[in-house]
């Protein structure tokens, strides 16, 4: 009799410890996970500003690759808020059918032991045998035992389906939790298989170029002047001739690649092949 | 020459400004990563401990669920490893490279100045205009611009080599940081595919049966004896009888079930075929 309250006790109590512990390890996990999801937005967002700091190529580049990490973080941010309704809420709600269970083997306990004193004064009863007295003693005995009968099935019912709900739950939160993952880590693949083309097809040389004739642009007003004009003229160097570049070779590949407007057209093209 | 230094300083800061904040913000992100791992070590622990407190089929469904979760913790494990050697160290030894170049700049800056003062003194030399002086002057503005013809492309080299290594070193560090989180997703889904069939797999009905049958040992001791002996012996009910429990039909029962081993065998054949 003690032993199997024992038990019962424990396996309530045992699953009291383990779910609360898994619950409040599952929240933190979670709440692992939003943190790195915040990270994660702030890069995405120092990414969409560096790109438009950036000439045409890099900055499409940089702006697609930003939203497809973006989109992983979407995909967190759901896995973060099923976690909570599917894994971390069942575990919760938890705790309150076992507290439910343990009110259900106190009330058991309690009816146990007055059960018990009952028996000890008709044994008493019994002891002191004349006949009449021994008759109701044993008629008393009986239906004790009965009562007693009755309740441990009840007990053992409401144990049965106490570890029943316990087994099913377990299975099912975890399996919740792994397929969330799983849905998860599956997007993400999905998601940085694109940003990795985007990455790839990026043209160096292209935005090179680009570069160069930014640059060139700027070295063409100070260095064009000083090598064709042996004759110093009277106010030579730095001030003016800045305004006016005439070096041809110079002029020309800044005109040819001046026109930014046709990379950046490449460009588009280029960037939403990946996507796709 | 300002404009042009400028947009060199400028294109220096910006990508100070820019690469600092993602080798923060990626290292946060690594750091993040890395706490997600401590919690889903420390479930892995609760989850082991908890199996052994249950019947063998939720203990080996548990023991390798756990062990699915592990292997996932080691992937995230090298996830932060690479991420430190791949993306934040580059990052930082960009930080070095970054102050070179605008070292580079300000000498070049420095060189400019001298060259300044200089022409201005023999411009200063030619307005006075004696033909000797006015020869020499000329001679040293020439050849004041051709060093400073030499120093600009020599700035302009520095510039070109720092925007090519930039841009490379962008494409490379997020290319890498794309692979190496696509790797662990990747290897997330595999593991966690695993990990959802063996919690599928998972018999409850057998586990339940495992339950029942030792619930009922502690049950038949008590209950056994009240029906049977409808005469009730002398010391009936509850201290002595529970030493022997004669119920043919539970003890039937009891023995179908209670050579644990078997459940435990099928349960390893049937726990390993999902990771073959």
């Amino acid at each position: 009799m003690d032993s199997q309250v024992r038990v019962m006790e424990n396996t309530v109590t045992n699953a009291e410890k383990y779910f609360g512990q898994f619950c409040s390890l599952l929240a933190a996990y979670t709440r692992k996970t939003a943190r790195l999801r915040d990270k994660a937005d702030q890069l995405v967002r120092q990414l969409t500003d560096f790109a438009n700091t950036e000439n045409p190529e890099m900055r499409a580049t940089m702006r697609n690759f930003a939203e497809d990490l973006a989109k992983v973080q979407d995909y967190r941010q759901a896995e973060v808020e099923r976690l909570e309704t599917k894994v971390i809420c069942p575990l919760k709600l938890y705790g309150a059918h076992i507290k439910q269970t343990r009110s259900e083997i106190k009330k058991f306990k309690q009816v146990q032991k007055n059960e018990m004193k009952q028996l000890e004064k008709l044994e008493k009863l019994r002891q002191k045998s004349p006949s009449d007295r021994q008759m109701i003693a044993e008629t008393g005995v009986q239906r004790a035992s009965v009562d007693a009968s009755r309740i441990t099935h009840q007990l053992e019912e409401v144990i049965d389906t106490f570890q029943k709900q316990k087994l099913k739950d377990l299975q099912k939160i975890f399996s919740d939790f792994v397929t969330i993952e799983m849905v998860f880590h599956a997007k993400a693949v999905e998601v940085y298989s694109s940003a990795f083309q985007i990455l790839e097809s990026y043209d160096l040389e292209r935005d090179l170029e680009d570069f160069r004739t930014k640059m060139r642009g700027v070295y063409g007003r100070y260095d064009a002047q000083p090598f064709k004009d042996t004759t110093p003229s009277p106010a030579v160097p730095w001030a003016l001739t800045g305004q006016v570049s005439t070096e041809d070779e110079e002029e020309e590949e800044s005109v040819e690649h001046s026109a930014e407007e046709d990379p950046v057209e490449d460009l588009r093209g280029q960037g939403q092949t990946p996507q796709q």
